[in-house]
């Protein structure tokens, strides 16, 4: 098996971790444990969304939070937006990298952001093109690219045409989302493979959720399709909260254990995350779904 | 890649999750779940071990379990024998099938066995022979097969030699356990290749703890290199208690899950074994680290 040298690590666990947690965690925990974070080695790491603070409270300190992270050369601080007021307000908080994601299920679509798959399409078309005039780096994401917990299959026409579409409007990366984490090891690398084609050197990347526990078996089939950029969360926080004890996005400490096994270099502590993933153990009163972290008590 | 169209799956919840918990679960309750396991379609579980009570509470119970155990053709339970005293017991409860074990390790072999690894070994073909004589299926298995937290490393030599006595002594599969869970997948492939080589004809069968969050990754790697028998656990159990909120075993239900995303048949109801894991977790009041019976709930 041919694995790259190195991969990406893009750590998601502030945003896609924190939302889904009841318990509202300080700004100032926030800034700490984002802090390790790029201390640890993150090149990027996603630190909140712009959504409406009456829906999403936990992320309604977004402005405050990015004013007060620390700068780093290299470090990429990225947000997700969901419609074109979220990238203008990454834009004007000072953001340099934006996710711009929309669901390739029509039926997911409606439920979650309120349009059709053919609408947001057009909509992400032109939030691409607010954060390219905003000279920010743009990560194009599509959601349920594996499978809708509502559709079951999700049509691959609407998978490539989207990725096409952001290919076309200028984005950096192009990224997949197993969203309600049904992504299989022979659908990771087929659709994977698929998309290699059309997005040639463009980096392509994952965001693996591990709720049926094949999320390091994804990410391996990712790896050997092709992928390079991996979204991951310390912890394994994330993941849909209407899942009980669900587990989240894969493991940042458990996925760079395993790709040090694989000698791909990510540039990351291992043991510097999972202190972080501690911490917010103990914050949160309950232990995260993450393996390693719990070793090293 | 290359799978197999059909592998074994035996399941060691009974004996490897069983033995570290310390709540006693009653015999009652042993009945009613394997009972439902063997409904559940395996073909193969482990049911006890052949100790000392005052050592190991929980197995107390084995002759009076293994008495009020429903058979059926094609069904073979089995137990884990430590020493010749072990498979003696074995054989008078009337148990077909019987798992010799030792480890790899010497420091292990010694704190746990409280024998030298060449003892073990010695002891361990005089089971075998035991064992074979009372007509039982034997496999013998090597504990700390990929690395060993004492040692680290563990000698190839041990392995290897502990590989040829079994074959040597009869065995009818051979099987290397993740004791600790330092298994990788290239160490997997190396050494299930490498072995594949002694052991021609002969089943292979791998024991993989989720430790470090790599136990479906490892099975894949296994897969690939021509292991055919997995150990499962339904619901994950097992595993070392000395490590807190560690995992155990790979779970039965999450393996079949992964199996039938690669067209793989084993024959088992994953399903059926959910509703185990969800009963032994309501049992022992808290949630097992399986993922997939989480989402039957």
């Amino acid at each position: 098996m041919a694995y790259p040298k190195r991969v990406r690590l893009a750590e998601v666990g502030p945003r896609d971790g924190f939302q889904s947690e009841r318990k509202i965690i300080p700004t100032d925990l926030k800034v700490k444990i984002i802090t390790a974070l790029a201390e640890a080695g993150s090149d990027e790491i996603q630190v909140t969304s712009f959504v409406n603070p009456a829906r999403v409270p936990q992320m309604a300190d977004a402005e405050e939070l990015i004013r007060r992270l620390p700068r780093r050369e290299g470090l990429l601080y990225t947000a997700l937006a969901l419609n074109t007021r979220g990238v203008e307000r990454a834009c004007q908080a000072g953001l340099t990298g934006v996710e711009v994601s929309i669901s390739a299920s029509d039926t997911h679509s409606r439920k979650n952001a309120g349009m059709s798959h053919l609408q947001a399409r057009e909509q992400a078309r032109e939030m691409v093109r607010l954060a390219r005039e905003c000279r920010m780096q743009v990560t194009g994401s599509i959601q349920c690219a594996f499978g809708c917990v509502y559709e079951g299959d999700v049509s691959a026409e609407n998978v490539t045409e989207t990725a096409r579409m952001f290919l076309d409007a200028g984005v950096h990366r192009l990224s997949l989302a197993d969203t309600t984490g049904m992504a299989t090891p022979l659908s990771v690398e087929a659709r994977v493979r698929s998309l290699a084609t059309e997005t040639e050197a463009l980096p392509l990347g994952l965001h693996l959720h591990d709720t049926r526990g094949l999320g390091l078996v994804n990410l391996m089939a990712g790896l050997a399709a092709g992928g390079t950029c991996f979204d991951t969360a310390f912890g394994g926080m994330g993941g849909c909260p209407f899942v009980r004890g669900a587990s989240g996005n894969i493991a940042t400490e458990d996925t760079v254990y395993l790709l040090e096994t694989l000698n791909i270099e990510c540039g990351i502590d291992r043991q510097q995350v999972a202190a972080c993933s501690e911490q917010m153990a103990a914050f949160l009163g309950r232990p995260l779904p993450g393996k390693l972290y719990r070793l090293n008590r």
